[in-house]
């Protein structure tokens, strides 16, 4: 396992071309695109335009000249088909929490009760959102599938683990879920756009999802929410708001939520933010989801195969077995902090997640099997040097 | 009052070169900046640096090089500026609707109670909010003042009648709202950046506004969220999520809201859309308010003024008297709806209300006076036309 093995898989990798689509700095390797995506070339062109031309010269007619008013639509439909959903279930639009806010409360409301599991891998943000609805007792990821009982209304997860990378069994648990007539939430944060994912054979009943990593959308990219077809007409959105209403432009004062997806929607979309995203979509229709996961499980496994030859003293925090896995490997070192930012100090750029973790995320479209192989022999050489215990590495109260 | 006129009126006024900031088409008289505000100057670079030497080149660590997690509250302090409120009370972020659901939200559990007084001018997408989250009584707006008693918790209105462009009293609605023991929520929607604000002076518990409207942030711009500083201990945001968390990176999983307006704050903010309302805001670096509002009413009142000599035969909708105006006049056609439509393709951008409502939006930044002489010569012209009697400017069924 020599640099050469690795510049020969990026020769021969069907998914290879891809890293050309993105604009990128040439002297960093980039593994934290499950904080951050980076940039798809056409995105800055594409929101110039909507700036520069829609917005400037056409003013408010680009809502129907330019097909503002249909992107929350537009959006969620290709997201849809990156997440195995049908056309027409899913609206892009608000930020995840917000989506996720409106899909517990709409599951609660449909279910008629208060309690909701999770699981302590969840992300926080998710915790914080569902502590305000409802009832929630949270459980070790290992223990979720035996811990599913009717007494629980809302069974909600983030299918990977965004400290570990672990995946949960998406299948299973959402059947376990309506085996005891809970209802079943994905959050995809770190699913979509990274692997095939399949909710409508998996009978989810809602789902939410971020644009801004996998996805590529750009920073503080708008969400989305998946509501299963079965559940559009009983799907009653705590947030009420125009958009979501059945006749906006009636300027009616009772509500009559519109029929489908839409209902999801609350407010005016984000347009600037809205149209980087859907320009960022357009490498997804370049390139099969299948071939991306097999591409990321290549780079995961080599990542993992090298730590474990040239790292040995720091330890896989990540499952061994690929496909239990996302996109990402973490491994754990008692001074992960320090080390994380020598490494970001020589250009390798991952992230840390306390107390001890390490994460290095693996974005099949721009991540080159080469990027594996420095990247390991950067970690083996900042822990050779010891340059982790500069000052100037050492982690600052405020960070925990 | 002949064109001269007008563009002596121009030629002496005193905010007449602000007009020069902004990238508007020639051949349009811009009269809808009370939907769509028009694109300042500098807007354009600052959303191509973000995206093409921010995001692109420095990636996740723009998040702090450049300041991105700062620009809720950077963004909210510049927009507290303009509405009379204390730096650090304000926050930017989400949309309106969802603002308004954090507001009502957290001014019911407040109060412990679930009435909210609003009115039938209030703009439709705020009733829906409200009525999703309490009880919600609905009188006609010269019945509020009279309406409010002790029976209410919350009191929430728009200032500014978004269809007729008549103005609440805020001052005095907010005392009386406090005098029954009630809270007062107010939406900044056709105020924020049309004349002075003063919700600190008047008192007021909560505020939410629009950034795309006279801000001129861009279609979609994210919204904004007043809380008084009074109120902050015991604003309990309804919806919880990591941006209002006292410690959002120590990633625990217990709900701790953060200290101060922050906790108004919920998911990860939509950096493109706002960093373009960021830039949007240096207009209002250069002219005072006061100014602003002083040309805002010199505008109507000339629109007025024209129209009653000129085209007598439509129906003033807005107030006579400019202390009781924003910054929008309209007026009624039975035909408005196609009368409108043919201004449109001559260039002059108003929209339409239903049932009968032509709106006339006037932008003190960047619409002059000889605007105002030209709109209503056309207007005169169309009606003379009978141009709005064409097939292709009849209403579709879709438009009510």
């Amino acid at each position: 396992m020599n640099r050469a093995d690795f510049e020969q898989r990026d020769a021969s990798d069907p998914v290879g071309h891809m890293r050309a689509r993105f604009v990128m700095p040439e002297d960093v390797i980039y593994l934290d695109g499950n904080s951050l995506g980076a940039l798809p070339k056409g995105v800055r062109e594409r929101v110039d335009e909507v700036i520069s031309a829609q917005w400037s010269q056409d003013l408010i007619r680009s809502w129907t000249k330019h097909g503002w008013i249909d992107l929350p639509r537009r959006v969620g439909n290709r997201i849809a088909a990156l997440i195995g959903a049908d056309p027409d279930t899913v609206v892009c639009g608000d930020t995840t929490s917000v989506n996720l806010y409106k899909a517990i409360g709409a599951a609660l409301e449909m279910t008629g009760g208060q309690r909701i599991l999770t699981d302590s891998s969840n992300f926080p943000t998710d915790v914080y959102v569902m502590s305000g609805l409802g009832e929630v007792t949270i459980v070790e990821p290992d223990a979720v599938i035996e811990s599913i009982d009717a007494s629980f209304d809302v069974i909600a997860l983030t299918e990977i683990d965004y400290r570990t990378g672990r995946r949960h069994d998406m299948e299973t648990i959402t059947r376990a879920a309506h085996s005891v007539g809970a209802l079943m939430v994905w959050d995809l944060a770190h699913s979509a756009g990274a692997f095939p994912v399949d909710l409508a054979g998996c009978g989810v009943d809602l789902a939410v999802g971020c644009g801004y990593k996998y996805l590529n959308g750009g920073p503080g990219a708008p969400a989305f929410l998946y509501v299963a077809p079965r559940h559009h007409e009983a799907f009653a959105n705590p947030i009420r708001g125009w958009f979501g209403h059945a006749a906006p432009f009636d300027f009616r004062l009772d509500w009559e939520p519109v029929a489908g997806i839409d209902r999801a929607q609350v407010g005016t979309p984000h347009v600037l933010s809205m149209a980087a995203l859907d320009a960022a979509l357009d490498v997804f229709d370049e390139v099969e989801l299948s071939d991306l996961r097999a591409k990321s499980v290549e780079l995961t496994e080599g990542f993992i195969a090298l730590v474990e030859k040239l790292v040995p003293e720091v330890e896989l925090a990540s499952p061994r077995d690929a496909d239990l896995r996302g996109s990402q490997v973490s491994v754990r070192h008692p001074h992960g902090y320090a080390v994380m930012q020598a490494l970001i100090e020589r250009g390798v750029i991952g992230d840390f997640r306390a107390p001890d973790v390490m994460r290095f995320g693996f974005a099949p479209l721009y991540v080159r099997h080469v990027d594996v192989f420095d990247a390991v022999t950067h970690l083996r050489e900042v822990l050779d040097e010891d340059a982790w215990q500069e000052p100037r590495f050492s982690r600052p109260s405020a960070v925990t």
